[in-house]
């Protein structure tokens, strides 16, 4: 079994400091070093002046055994992070004339002149290695001492990116300082609580005194990471186990690992080769939206109508102007009209809509904002379903966009034998 | 004038190291603190253990005069920030009946007991003050000692973002600890790269010594923040600079301050009482979703089509069969056919459309992965417009939102006298 790491993130750099950018490289590396079974100990932020740069490195290098930095390789004046840090460490910084050669080969293809300010950036650590960036000029640096690991990342994130996942990631294998592959499973569930799926977890955590178990809450999804303490479960076991959570979660199981609800559905409709229309007033777009960012989601999804007015409800979708006269187009009946509408003008098997106030403003005494409907219409039937919620607007439409997928989602799953059978008879 | 605070931000939590969630408490606090003029200096992650604790907290302690901690104050055994703190600082935990009502009350309303692992949460630093949780259980923690402080808030955000505004603000104003209202003024561009916007801006830096200036790029924006070194430029002062770099900037200026594209169109759209409708299909309903974000957005908004299929386009948005079998589904002339076709169709004065290839598949000869074309239909004209974007399908989708929204923003400037007079005639 491996020694725990100790590792600490310092992400240089005043815009994360001032809520102009949030820090999402943190996230990212969190992401990258969990699937390999390592957490990060502890990160901070450290602006650019040379005193907070020496005092915070300093805490961090005599603490960690591993400390990642992003940001700060820039070719301007006022990067001082390298010289910073060289000062620290007590080590002399060296010209790298292989670096020199590939930031000139990269201007050279740009037909440009490498600028003299970009010498700065052919200096690394004597005794240290650079890592290549084949998306920017400036290089990653590695630095190890005894034990201890420095590795420093340039700040655009598509440069890191890759340059951590392609060399970082195998060198800290290769030394032996992180596993192979994932070390965790996840499950994702949907319609519980946080304390509810943790209590239907305590007799499986009770089962397994190695099993390590982190809870996540995301607009009415629930996801357990299942891990290992000390190395002594397999993640064949731990994939057992993830079976058992997930007999246990029972409908409001959604999958393993990290699928979309919009990607569950996407998945469900590909099974049974039928297409999706969506009708949507107070989502205004992001059921859609939802389903779009699915590559190849062309292939279930026919598109959508985004109808903001009840013109557009009766023109596009057929939807009767008495039936809004009588109920409102904020209404069940409505809902219904708006899904069956939607499979039937975008030729789709299956109409989804959602109809409601999103707020700040509408709503009325029987349907007050945050009132939604939501239609659905499959080759076995129609259906609507209301719910309220509380909050802001875009938590609201964000919500709604949720509620509509899983519970199309369940649908799909408790009908799958009709629908496969009606998608046969469809042939 | 006054001092420069030296603030601290410590989030404790250890979902934000293991990459389930991102830090949004810091970006909230950083914007926050810096419309009055404050910048946070440093900031650090740390998980939930009690020498991890210790150590962070001293050290923060000992160099800040503002330490600002989020989470940690939960019921639960595990939680023990609130104990190690009172002992870093040696200072004795005391009951708080006042607190303990408050809770109580609050279960009292949700018609159940309060839970005895709640008591933990009366207890406050001996000396310091409870802050009022309107949203939760768990209130915030103000601790002073000397010209120190120390504010501790609870982790959920709709717990702690009222909490700062509504409480810990007022009482640093009212300390003389951060000054009044905004300390800076912002000046959105669209169209312009980062290095050209500091270019232009460089004659207004050397004309005023004491302006602190910092950019902000974000999807094809570069947001350029005016703020004073040294307190010798008022507020009134800092707005005349901006409207300087507004003049700079001509047609790439968008707005002072944070409002979005879509937003910049939506007043323009009011300024004239006209309406909008919307055909995309790569964008898959983010240009829709852009506008329905705004409260109100159904004044000027009609709705959209996200028309996926060739189908689609023909049958709701009457683009005739034969332009899409001669140019393509993905053609300039199928654009300006779908922003006319969404105009018509849905009874709206203005039409946009967007239909291109995010992909990662599709694409041809002529149009490869990344080809977008946009169309334009206005009271005065008809435009279309090509543009080729490299990057991932969320990327392409985002890109090309801003794109159309930008572009709308420039027409609809550019012909305001022409657009005005044709809404005159037009009612």
């Amino acid at each position: 079994m491996l020694k725990p790491l100790s590792v600490e993130v310092i992400n240089f750099g005043d815009e994360l400091l001032v809520g102009i950018r949030e820090n999402t490289h943190l996230t990212y590396l969190g992401e990258q070093l969990a699937h390999h079974g390592v957490s990060i100990t502890r990160s901070r932020v450290i602006m650019d002046d040379v005193d907070e740069i020496k005092r915070g490195f300093l805490q961090a290098w005599e603490h960690a055994d591993l400390v990642i930095t992003t940001g700060g390789l820039g070719p301007t004046a006022d990067d001082l992070t390298r010289e910073t840090i060289a000062e620290v460490l007590g080590v002399e910084l060296v010209f790298d004339p292989e670096v020199e050669a590939t930031i000139k080969d990269r201007f050279a293809v740009l037909n440009c002149e490498m600028g003299t300010h970009h010498l700065k950036q052919c200096y690394g650590f004597k005794g240290g290695e650079a890592l290549h960036n084949e998306r920017g000029t400036a290089p990653g640096l590695i630095y190890q001492r005894g034990e201890k690991f420095l590795i420093m990342l340039p700040g655009p994130r598509h440069e890191l990116e890759p340059m951590f996942e392609k060399q970082v990631l195998p060198r800290l294998r290769l030394d032996g300082r992180i596993g192979e592959g994932d070390a965790y499973v996840q499950v994702r569930t949907c319609g519980l609580g946080e304390s509810a799926v943790e209590q239907m977890m305590q007799p499986i955590i009770e089962r397994h005194a190695a099993l390590a178990v982190a809870y996540c809450v995301h607009y009415g999804m629930v996801d357990v990471r299942l891990a290992c303490r000390d190395g002594s479960l397999q993640l064949a076991e731990l994939k057992l186990i993830a079976q058992e959570a997930r007999q246990i979660f029972r409908a409001d199981f959604v999958c393993f690992g990290h699928c979309s609800l919009a990607h569950v559905v996407y998945h469900e409709l590909r099974a049974l080769d039928r297409t999706l229309a969506i009708a949507e007033s107070c989502t205004g777009g992001s059921l859609a939206d939802a389903f779009t960012d699915i590559p190849g989601a062309s292939s279930v999804f026919a598109g959508g109508v985004v109808c903001y007015t009840d013109d557009v409800k009766v023109t596009l979708l057929g939807v009767p102007e008495s039936l809004i006269k009588q109920h409102g187009a904020v209404s069940p009946e409505c809902a219904v009209a708006l899904a069956s509408g939607a499979s039937e003008r975008l030729s789709a098997n299956y109409g989804l809509s959602v109809t409601g106030f999103a707020g700040p403003d509408g709503g009325n005494e029987k349907n007050p904002v945050g009132t939604i409907h939501f239609g659905y219409h499959s080759p076995v039937g129609v259906w609507c379903k209301t719910v309220h919620y509380t909050g802001g607007r875009l938590d609201v439409k964000a919500r709604a966009v949720q509620a509509a997928l899983d519970w199309m989602r369940r649908k799909l799953r408790k009908y799958k034998l009709e629908e496969f059978l009606s998608a046969e008879r469809g042939r």
